[in-house]
């Protein structure tokens, strides 16, 4: 029997279904988003060819190629200060770009406070903050160190992280274990609670997870990230099918090499948190994205990550330069007993999603994220249709259920966003402004143009076509 | 900032987003299904009223709003001759309306073989068929039973069931534990290998699964189901998602109740099959729709079931009738070696998810699915568009993502099915004709129209307007 015979007639290639698909969002009053053409930015000139006579769009293709076909798992857990790469004695990570003491925002002050009251360096947190301001602990962007982290994104030495190496490259990248929602460290928040909270990840959950790893083997994030998108997760704020994957996986292994306690509680936990799987998928696509670094010619965006004070982009020819703006505010649904008054900055490592093809640009399969961050579900799927008009391809391995199994669009191109005038897209968890009290909510928000016309103009004047 | 502003303009009700996503549909030449208007079924003629003056369409409101408010608990477990009402010692339940051996099909004659020798009443399968043709064994309908059950659907003595409580209605349901794929008794396979397995159901996993629930208390169905409607399943041929949600509810409880190495082997058994929520969601969505039965004067559907050589209906104010038709043959997915000259007709009582609003009726949640019965995932959009032609309602809690949250097309009409001419649409599993085999693939069929045909006829005399 051929699938036809269901239908009483041949198929056709008529739009009938998806016609009525739309009518029934215009029924429920929803509105469609508008993507349309705009104006390219100012300053807007084509640019084709790199010095040497590279070609631009082969140069992107070839970063394409290194990040469609990098594979990272995860491949086991270790301390900060013995694991990842330049980490100092009293050296602390943040997210975003560079920044100092006096420049960082509430959050971030807020988690660096936390961070030195839990190594030690300091008894309270006035005591912490004055440290902090001495000048005498070096700040330093993940980014700098194959590191990456949500929100304010602090690590510190006796941070335990996951490590995650690309099976296809060998490159490696780190990331915390997710400390789950409410009155946590990444979102500015410190206190007894949330120390108690840090050291119990360090001593109880890292080693059964260490533990769990070494038994297991290899875990393939690349096959739980390709999973949770038909699962209706876009692995940025919304994980909750890939954390369930990941508990699937690795219970087992946890109950063989674990106390009944320790399994039960560690399982309990995660179970708890469906965010707890966004540290892996994070450095997850770090890995992959990093591989398009220092690729002759190529204007594939290789980082965006925001510091709460500053947005900042990377960009794949210009490996080492930042390129900065202000950080812009994001149009969120507040947690009760709080506005936008109330908001900080777009904050965080985490726009590694949008960067590699994930988060915003993914949210096409996962529009029950719209509950969490607002919009609409056509909000959602117009949303991903439109990333593709400014990234190079499209993903092999992370595809999209209703868009026919699609590829989600990767590699932003600094070239495609200028002619374009459309800037990345972003969802994102909302952060308190003030240090010390956390989460307030989660919503959309564009990367700053100017970010992008800053590196295309320094495109240009590399390129010689200023 | 309000969310109009990341679009630098306010939104308007122009429905471009979604054009472009229909675009790159036909890009990728992918066909659209055509759901258009169909002339009425012939011997169509309108029924508004039963007799004593019944409202028809107040009836099914009546019916509809029993199963919207519906909520099926998961609450303990127990053996089969000691649960399910009216279950005898020499009795074996199937899946579909009543048959006897001499009619049954191949899959459902390997099913009783086997479940002979599982329980003692034969020692070679030779022996379990003349028992079973002898007449010494009574076969009664999963459903004369408030019980369900997926392809063959036995049920035997001994067997573990799952017991479902509706909680608003205090009406009670049954299933028994999913085999998992392969070589298992409910596509008709049989052998040493399928009882052993039957007996590790029956001696481990059982007993770990009472002890858990104990720990746990009852386990909200409706909860999982809707979750899972966001997650990709729609719970008939993709329960991946509702089988993740539900390992990670009862894990902690089964840790602490079992041994290790039964806690794990428990976990790795479940882990290895996503349909194992499947023999949670039909009997939940049984405890749903059973509500609707004996409402005077509803002309909605409230069984759909097969025993793989009839498919037969039933239908809310006639609730003890059946209304039966040849099973059809599936539009299939094969696995590798076999084509739909291996395959048996259309089996199983697992269509109670289509006729609870879930499987093909919520295929719109479950683009992915396709990948396992055919179709392309505008299919799956336009198939979920096309139920609510036929439907009394929609469902309050199950909701997909992508149609904005609407509601999954809740009850069939009869009166609709024949005014449209639209048969119920069913993904479903396919077994192989013969017994002793087991799966040969999955696919997509429709309700034959008989059945709608027959009770429209039965409708008209019932209600005086013949």
């Amino acid at each position: 029997m051929a699938i036809q015979d269901l239908f009483g007639k041949p198929l056709q290639a008529v739009n009938i279904g998806l016609e009525s698909f739309s009518e029934s969002l215009h029924a429920q009053g929803t509105e469609a988003v508008q993507v349309d053409w705009r104006p390219p930015l100012e300053g807007y000139v084509e640019l084709t060819h790199a010095p040497g006579g590279v070609d631009i769009d082969a140069a992107n293709a070839e970063a394409l190629e290194r990040v469609r076909t990098s594979r990272p798992l995860l491949v086991g857990m270790g301390i900060a200060k013995d694991t990842i790469p330049g980490m100092g004695e009293r050296m602390i990570l943040h997210a975003g770009p560079p920044i100092g003491w006096e420049r960082m925002c509430g959050p971030t002050r807020g988690a660096v406070m936390g961070a030195i009251v839990y190594e030690g360096w300091a008894d309270t947190y006035e005591e912490a903050a004055e440290l902090a301001a001495s000048g005498e602990i070096t700040f330093d962007p993940c980014h700098h160190h194959h590191t990456v982290g949500p929100m304010a994104g602090i690590v510190s030495p006796s941070m335990p992280v996951f490590i995650i190496k690309n099976e296809t490259f060998g490159n490696v990248t780190y990331a915390t274990q997710n400390e789950g929602l409410g009155h946590v460290l990444r979102y500015g928040a410190y206190g007894d609670d949330v120390i108690a909270h840090l050291k119990w990840m360090e001593k109880t959950l890292y080693p059964a997870l260490v533990r769990t790893l070494e038994m297991t083997g290899p875990i393939d994030l690349r096959s739980i990230i390709a999973q949770a998108l038909h699962m209706g997760d876009e692995v940025h704020n919304r994980n909750r099918a890939a954390t369930s994957l990941l508990i699937r996986q690795i219970a087992p292994a946890l109950i063989e090499t674990s106390s009944k306690q320790v399994a039960e509680k560690v399982l309990r936990f995660i179970d708890s948190n469906d965010h707890f799987f966004l540290n892996l998928s994070m450095p997850a696509l770090k890995a992959m994205i990093e591989t398009a670094e220092g690729v002759e010619g190529s204007t594939m965006v290789t980082v965006m990550a925001r510091n709460g004070t500053d947005f900042g982009i990377r960009v794949a020819c210009m490996p080492d330069r930042w390129f900065v703006a202000p950080a812009p505010m994001v149009a969120g649904l507040w947690l009760p007993g709080y506005t936008e008054d109330d908001a900080n900055p777009d904050i965080g490592d985490s726009s590694i999603t949008e960067t590699t093809g994930c988060g915003g640009f993914a949210m096409a399969a996962a529009p029950a994220i719209v509950r969490f961050v607002g919009g609409t579900s056509s909000l959602a799927l117009s949303v991903t249709q439109e990333m593709y008009q400014i990234t190079v391809g499209e993903h092999e391995f992370f595809t999209v259920p209703v868009l026919n199994f699609r590829g989600t669009p990767l590699g932003i191109d600094v070239r495609k966003v200028m002619a374009s005038g459309i800037c990345p897209f972003i969802n994102t968890g909302i952060a308190h402004k003030k240090p010390g009290i956390g989460m307030v909510g989660a919503g959309l928000v564009r990367a700053p143009r100017k970010c992008f016309e800053d590196a295309f103009a320094a495109l240009r004047k590399e390129f010689g076509s200023e």
